[in-house]
C-alpha cells in the first residue's frame, strides 16, 4: 500500500492514524506542499489526484483512493477489524457527523491553500489571517465540544471506548489548534479525548512531528 | 420525519434530494439563516444542532441527525432502496470522494457564514468576496470535472446510470456556481450530469427556488 502524504497535512494525518489502527504498513511517498511551487501540482501526482491535494492511497491491487474520510471508510470496509465505525445506523451517523463537523466545517477553512489565498491573493495581513484561523477553529471546536460533552454515547473517545472516524478527524484538528495557539479552554472534553488518543501509538506515531518528511 | 432546513442552504438541498430519491415525505421546519440575526442561533434550534447549521433531520423514532452527508448515508442504511451508494468498497470510495471534493473542498469556503466573516469581520470588498467565491468554485469544479471526464465509471450520473451521494452533493454546488455567475465552460461533464439530474423530479423539486420558504 502506498500513501502519498505530507507530514503537516491534517488529512494525511487522519489517513496515517487509520492505517495504524488497522495495523497496516505503508510505503510512503512525500509530496511536499510548498517546495518547488508545490509537488502536488506535478503532472505525475495530478494523474493520481487531479484535485492536487494530499493524501492519496494506492491499495495493493492498484486502486487509487483520495479524500481522507472516504479512504478511512474504504479501509474499514475492506479490513473490518478493528472497526472504525459503530454498527447501528444512528451511531454511525453520529460518528460521521462529528467527523464532518471537523472535516467540512473547520479544516477546509484553515488549510494551506486557503491561508495562502487570503494573504497572497486578497492581501490580508498576518494578523487578519490569524484572526480568521482562530475564529473558525475556536467556534468550530466549541461546537464539537457541545456535540460531545454530556452526550451519553461519548466515552473515553468521541463515541464509546474505542477510537472511530470521529477521533481520527478530531486529533489532527486539535494539533492545528495548538500550533496556532488557539484557545481550547472551552473544550475540556475535546482535550480529554485528544489525550486518550495520543496515549495510543497508532495516533502518536502518526503525528506530523514524527514523520520522516518533517525534518 | 422532520427536516429543519433553509431553501438556499446547499446542505439542506442535498438532504431534500436524498429524501425525494428514497420516496420519503417530510414535515418541514424553516430555519431562516438571516432573519432576526439567524434563527439557527435560537436556543431551541441549538438544542437540536449545537453547530447552528442546517440541516437537521429528526427521524420518526426521535433520532436527531446533523451533517448532510451523514444524513444521506443514514437514510441509505435505514432505507436501502433505491441505493445511493454502489456495492463495492472501491466504488463506494469513488462516490464518497467526489461528494467530499464538493462538500469538503468547495462548499465550506462559500457558505453564508464564511462570506459574511470575510466582508463584515475582515472588511473585504464585495469585489474581493466575489473573487474569493469564484476562485474556489471554479478551481473546485474544474477538479471535479477531471475526476469525472473520461473515467470509465462515469455514466449518465457521476457514477453509473443512477444517482448517488456524489450527484446529491454536486447539483446544489452547480446551482450556487450559476447563481454567482461562475465560469462552467471547463466543466462539460459536470454540466451534463447536472442536466441529467434536474430531469428527475427528485432533484428539481428539491431546488431552492421550489421551496415554500423561498418567497
Amino acid at each position: 500500500m502506498k500513501l502519498y502524504g505530507y507530514f503537516r497535512s491534517s488529512a494525511a494525518y487522519r489517513t496515517r492514524i487509520a492505517l495504524n489502527l488497522k495495523g497496516l504498513a505503508w510505503d510512503p511517498t512525500y509530496i511536499h506542499l510548498t517546495r518547488d511551487g508545490g509537488e502536488q501540482f506535478k503532472p505525475d501526482y495530478l494523474k493520481l489526484n487531479p484535485q492536487a491535494l494530499v493524501p492519496a492511497l494506492e491499495d495493493d491491487d492498484g486502486t487509487v483512493l483520495t479524500q481522507s474520510m472516504a479512504i478511512v471508510e474504504y479501509l474499514d470496509e475492506t479490513r473490518p477489524e478493528p472497526p472504525l465505525l459503530p454498527k447501528s445506523p444512528a451511531e454511525r451517523a453520529r460518528v460521521r457527523a462529528i467527523a464532518q463537523a471537523v472535516a467540512c466545517d473547520i479544516h477546509p477553512l484553515n488549510n494551506l491553500r486557503v491561508l495562502r489565498f487570503l494573504t497572497k491573493d486578497l492581501g490580508l495581513s498576518e494578523d487578519d489571517k490569524n484572526r480568521w484561523y482562530k475564529h473558525w477553529v475556536e467556534t468550530g471546536l466549541d461546537a464539537v465540544e457541545k456535540l460531545l460533552a454530556g452526550h451519553p454515547a461519548t466515552g473515553r473517545f468521541c463515541h464509546g471506548e474505542t477510537p472511530t472516524l470521529a477521533d481520527i478527524c478530531l486529533v489532527p484538528q486539535v494539533a492545528n489548534a495548538r500550533r496556532f495557539d488557539c484557545d481550547l479552554s472551552n473544550c475540556p472534553t475535546v482535550v480529554a479525548i485528544e489525550q486518550a488518543c495520543l496515549e495510543m501509538p497508532a495516533f502518536s506515531s502518526a503525528a506530523p512531528e514524527n514523520q520522516p518528511d518533517a525534518a
